[in-house]
């Protein structure tokens, strides 16, 4: 039986694992949930699943926790350092790290440096401190595994084959919900319209992302660590359907893809069982059914923001984790109607344009980016609101 | 270095292995050549290749070939058992099997017995006996490589995946020149645009397998052998532009596939380095710039070849010999213009239902059962021709 933790159980991923540590009952069991704010959905979860120890970073969510939960056997710990102490777990054997945003940075590395193999669905740790997360699990031996669509299709793809044939990594995108409007359009687009991804159901924060392509910025730089590969190795590819999930070109002009239906519970449960794979009873992929398959260039002009990942490669350091930070800032502020569109770029080019790359040795100097970047760029949503 | 036999190395598999070997001279060393009756190209290869035997199953061939290379250090034998000779060659590390039809079953499997490893071009030797091959290859520890595209891109598809979670083989077929023909355009079409295949370059037999899709039919039995799997977990997906080479559905709703232009040499290069990949500097395969992948289900009804295949999985025995010998003759009487491209599938479907299916325990058994079939399809062309 597998011992699991979950960073974030209450989020889109969380919620998916435990519906297949639901399905699969005797490989799985439960030792400790995190979430946010969420204290309503992490009690339905911890009378369900009765981990041992839950945290919420939300100090006052976790009191209010406690009192409902006093006779229930279950710890109930709090703030940044009770999340990061249930994901260093000492009876645990893989931590899902599910945490939105570069709050999964401290509790995902705390669990790489307890040892603890990871089943990697934010991206923002290995954005912002890629090289600190790869070093650190080399050190201690530990496994990566991705659980994002597009990573885990390129890690099914590299799965049986030499890293040194490998050619090209090629990053599908559905191209978002705004892909056919055209630069004007897209500059004062509502978020009610942002928000409906055409094939995958996500959070918020993830699903403006795609409709600025700034996710795929990011699954960019996550690729270059989790894989360790050059970008110049890594393309992206729009294909609207969401089914080719991702490829890798091989030096013999073969390619291999992983594809089916948009469920993220292949990809958790991949992650989870590695190398088995699950049995989870899901429709089959019909392609006679879904009859094409289509594929275009990015725009890098109606989508700055793909390019940013690029950029933000090529001057190193503490530079993706200063665009990630302004991106968080610029979306949150988007989704509160404070600024633009349009504007989220403008928020991530400036943040990165005033910014002065460090090298990230250390938790703390990516942490200190993130904040010198969320300080920026709230200072530029500020101006900014409406 | 790798030394290598090559049965049939006068056939379009042959050359563009010869191809291979030319651009990475350093990693092979040709031992043996064979070829049916192409003296004149076998002569130019054996001068530029040196082997130190070649065979020509044409006797007379070899005797033209042997009065002009007197001079030259290669022993030349000739028959089915000088074939079967280059095929054991005691200093051959892998023995690609490219003799076109069911003249490869006999030297393919002395090689096997003989216990090289063998890259598998030609499907009738496992259509014909494919237990008995799988059998022998497994006594003698001889592993057997898939050059076929489709079979090639399911061998690639399986690697680094266990074989338990696998839930459907799924072999692509372009549907070859004439999928959209109605029934009765397709009774009467002539050889000239029967051979006119869509994607690939091929010899003629091969051509008008495709024409028929008696190549899917011969696929799916070969691949129930090569990859050991029940016809049911086998299915067939028409894809016109022959760029998805084969799928490999799993349990957990995860397909693996494998891509690429049409280019035989990647899938011979596998075979020839597994599991390295040669960088053979084609072309990248630029999904963006191909815009769209179309997939259909077949057509059975149009296609009856493509049942057959089935049909003769689901008898057993000698029937899949049976099926492929008398295809084999209608064929040729097709490309001879003696019988209507309609007539093909009726002489195969004629031939099966005539016979009564044994077991296959022995070479001898797969042998009979094909020569009877050649002898009954022979007489059904005879009494159709025009």
């Amino acid at each position: 039986m597998k011992k699991i933790v979950i960073l974030g159980s209450t989020g889109s991923i969380g919620t998916n694992t435990l519906d297949i540590v639901t399905k699969f009952s005797a490989q799985f069991q439960v030792v400790g949930l995190t979430a946010g704010t969420n204290g309503d959905k992490l009690e339905e979860q911890l009378r369900q699943f009765k981990p041992a120890v839950v945290a919420l970073s939300d100090e006052l969510a976790a009191v209010k926790l406690r009192a409902r939960c006093g006779k229930f056997p279950v710890e109930i710990l709090s703030g940044v350092d009770g999340v990061a102490q249930v994901a260093q777990l000492p009876e645990a054997d893989l931590v899902i790290s599910a945490i939105v945003g570069g709050a999964g940075l401290v509790p995902t590395l705390a669990a790489i440096r307890a040892g603890k193999n990871v089943a990697l669905a934010n991206k923002e740790p290995m954005v912002m401190a890629g090289p600190l997360m790869q070093e650190e699990a080399r050190k201690r031996g530990v496994r990566i595994f991705p659980v994002d669509s597009e990573h885990s299709a390129i890690f099914q793809s590299l799965e049986g084959h030499r890293r040194e044939d490998v050619r090209r990594l090629i990053l599908t995108a559905s191209g978002g919900p705004l892909w056919d409007l055209s630069k004007e359009q897209m500059q004062d687009v509502k978020s009610e319209q942002a928000l409906k991804h055409p094939n995958w159901k996500m959070g918020a924060k993830i699903t403006i992302d795609s409709a600025t392509l700034m996710n795929k910025g990011l699954e960019v730089v996550e690729a270059r660590w989790l894989f360790d590969i050059p970008s110049r190795q890594i393309d992206v590819l729009i294909h609207r359907e969401s089914i080719v999930h991702s490829l890798v070109e091989y030096r013999d002009g073969s390619v291999i893809a992983q594809l089916g239906l948009p469920d993220m519970r292949t990809p958790i449960s991949y992650a989870l069982q590695y190398p088995e794979r699950m049995p989870l009873e899901l429709p089959s992929l019909d392609l006679a059914d879904i009859g094409k398959l289509t594929f275009q260039r990015p725009d890098h002009e109606r989508f700055p923001c793909l390019s940013f990942g690029y950029e933000a490669l090529r001057i190193g350091g503490t530079m993706p984790a200063t665009m990630n930070a302004a991106n968080e800032v610029a979306v949150a502020a988007y989704l509160q109607e404070g600024i633009r569109f349009s504007d989220i770029a403008e928020v991530i080019q400036t943040t990165m344009e005033t910014h002065t790359a460090r090298d990230v040795r250390t938790l703390e100097d990516a942490l200190e980016a993130d904040r010198w970047a969320r300080e920026k760029a709230g200072s530029l949503v500020h101006a900014l609101a409406r």
